[in-house]
């Protein structure tokens, strides 16, 4: 699963010669943008785009689509870079259209708890500017992405199990199709059953059917009460317990995470912190000062059962910050646990019930592996990660994690789940979008020739047509 | 805007013998049951089908798509009638498929909160069926719906404001497509990134793009404690303002229905009531104890701003049931405000902000009308509906009805609202997608094209092609 970039001819310089026309300053063809945009995260083979466009309004979008229409150019949509499938890597080359200018707050509607952005913003900028309105954005996939990107990658991270994920966020977008149209797909409505359901549409569908500009998103009030904790466990299967149980228990919990005990071991030494290397759940809790101690209650009865240890409180607002920045955080953690290493990360979701077996599974098989792996993720959705860090340089390494990783998507097939929760397919979970949907596929491509004819948009991801 | 049909060549005899051939006793040609399926709740001139089969297995859907689609006849998917834009009504005749006999519960994984259930189950038996299971399905239409025809006009109801729509409701679908195969749009787990959210696709498609068959369905914990109550208020606008107030302090209201006086007046009427005959707002809380009481307090305190009076409680199981039983029968009793009338009824929903001024002026509106008209609605939603009570013998009503109609929708869509919360587009919305969505419409055209080439399945709902 190497993916090496495909052979093409060079780019037309009169077609550059034009982008440069419209474009002047925002065109850049330097080898450090280029590399900039041909990477990814993770561990794909770079490949890079022939020109990058620095869009600052969806009129640039417009101009751009249509002259890459035009020329039959290939146009890759591309946030913060901060994707682990390599969504945004630009494997047909042509032009990558970094959207990061764009990130104006065009509008704060507090009193129907929706705002419209651009799609450069970034969700801590977001929280940054609603702090006031008494609001936030609760999508947080750990990365500082851009709203835009989530919406195309359909994210999602900590807050889902009480929030939702991007298909539950967006409330409308703004989109420039491949005929160079703008069109947008819903109403500021709550609710609407005006037609095809084109929102969720372009949600997750990774820039292949058009460039997003603008969304427009729900938001939540802030908590009355907001409550941290973290807990340690004497087993792996007793944390996913605890988990299982207090979801079945109906306990609305705001956040809870895994990190299984290598993964605590990198967050101690990445993160500076001090906590017991066992597997450990992250709580947080949402609600009033009652509904919270409720919660509490039932979730450290439900732990103890399980073989919890205490509940290690964060209750000041810095030291919440401090353990939800080290959560963050903990990919890069991960990664180093070995010197100059990259990291290669997996995720997968499976029904709750079958969670304690699809990790434990997993657990077993990693520690035959010959490299770090840890085990962490978003376990009250079923959702969970493996990190890997590897030697790029290595083949046998990139192999042995290849082999581990088709085990572990396997194992979630097999157990009713899914091959990404979260991440997208992109290249890396090409080889299993067709085991997990079968002919469903194929209605995707008819869509996807249907609005894409040319196939430039974002070409190469969530499977080749 | 009526309806008539479109001529149509009669129906070959061949193809009708190949269904006998294949149906034999589940096709019906039968004056009553055509007469069944070409009528739709509402105002719309019935048309005929050609013949019903009454589907008992996706097997079956699948051998009728493909009949169908070899004899180039249009195949409409009908389960329990309770549509109200004419979704149903097979305006360019051939078959209806029936699917209320495939009304099996497949199974019901309580750990997991999810169910799987044929497209034919009544969302009234699926809580029957559930209730000893702590869990129930939210999604509360009003009408006692089948599950796939709630899916497919992604219907709502009175729970939305708290625990969302069909939308949010489906964690998948199976669907038989134009091309005679059975996709699964997605799998079991909680959440996924794998490919195009076909799911949502069909969810609110009403038919155009395939047959759903089988549905899987988020489910949620019977409460701990739930209590219902009404409160009169001296103004409409108190009322509403009390709901957007009430949202807007982040009360997680389960349910919050608004009644108008004269739609007071015809439920006291219709389900022997003896409420004050004054705007009154239905609501039902969800929770623990402690959450109950606390949300009680609020919203209380908002009413009392607002010239609400007293809370009337129904504390007992038997006292809700009657409660709700009346606001589900509201359609009813508001149409039978007059002797042989039949109803006519319309659904926007606006940003909450722009709720009592939308209410406001369309009551102002109605005050003029020459019928009884009633507003009611899912307010904390934005949504509410008109339900005119017309004689369908006199033109000028149904002239002045479609007149009021469509000040309402393009005051709605002025207000950044929706031509349809809930109901679908079917017939009744067509003239204002395209003025709420503009050229979005397209791209839902070159899906439909591209999905149903024959433009066989429910040919001219939603849009004409």
């Amino acid at each position: 699963m190497h993916h090496e970039p495909i052979a093409r001819s060079p780019i037309d310089p009169a077609f550059l010669a034009r982008l440069q026309d419209r474009f002047g300053e925002q065109l850049a063809t330097s080898d450090a943008i280029l590399g900039q945009h041909g990477a990814s995260e993770s561990h794909f083979t770079p490949v890079l785009p022939d020109a990058v466009v620095y869009a600052r309004s969806t009129q640039d979008v417009v101009d751009l689509v249509n002259l890459c229409v035009a020329a039959g150019v290939p146009i890759v949509a591309f946030g913060a870079g901060t994707s682990i499938e390599g969504n945004t890597v630009p494997v047909r080359g042509g032009v990558s259209v970094n959207l990061s200018e764009m990130n104006r707050i065009v509008a704060v509607n507090a009193e129907d708890f929706d705002c419209v952005v651009e799609a450069g913003v970034r969700r801590e900028q977001l929280n940054e500017h609603l702090r006031d309105t008494g609001l936030f954005f609760p999508i947080d996939p750990g990365a500082n992405a851009t709203i835009g990107g989530m919406a195309s990658t359909r994210a999602s991270g900590t807050n889902a199990v009480r929030y939702g994920t991007m298909r539950e966020a967006v409330l409308s977008l703004k989109v420039v199709t491949p005929e160079g149209k703008v069109i947008t797909t819903a109403r500021r409505a709550r609710k609407s059953a005006a037609g095809y359901d084109l929102t969720r549409l372009y949600i997750g569908s990774e820039g292949t059917l058009g460039i997003v500009t603008e969304v427009t998103l729900r938001l939540h009030p802030i908590p009355e009460v907001i409550s941290s904790a973290v807990c340690g466990f004497e087993t792996l299967e007793g944390a996913v317990q605890t988990v299982v149980q207090s979801i079945q228990l109906g306990v609305p919990l705001a956040r809870v995470e895994i990190l299984d005990d290598m993964q605590i071991r990198a967050v101690n030494r990445w993160s500076k912190m001090d906590l017991a290397e066992v597997t450990t759940l992250f709580f947080e809790f949402h609600g009033s000062a009652a509904g919270v101690a409720e919660q509490i209650e039932m979730v450290g009865s439900v732990a103890q059962e399980n073989g919890g240890g205490e509940f290690q409180w964060a209750t000041l607002a810095e030291d919440r910050s401090k353990l939800w920045k080290a959560r963050h955080e903990a990919y890069y953690a991960a990664v180093n646990l070995r010197p100059g290493a990259v990291g290669w990360t997996t995720d997968v979701c499976v029904p709750i019930s079958r969670l304690p077996e699809c990790i434990a599974e997993t657990k077993q098989d990693l520690a035959g592996a010959s490299m770090p792996a840890t085990i962490l993720g978003h376990v009250g959705d079923g959702n969970f990660h493996v990190i890997f860090s590897i030697d790029p340089n290595i083949p046998a390494e990139m192999e042995e994690v290849e082999a581990i990783n088709t085990r572990l998507v396997q194992r979630a097939l097999d157990m009713e789940g899914t091959c990404t929760g979260e991440h997208g397919i992109g290249l890396g979970k090409q080889p299993w979008l067709v085991a997990e949907l079968g002919e469903a596929v194929d209605v995707m491509r008819t869509i996807k020739r249907a609005i894409d004819p040319m196939d430039l948009f974002n070409p190469g991801k969530i499977f080749a047509l």
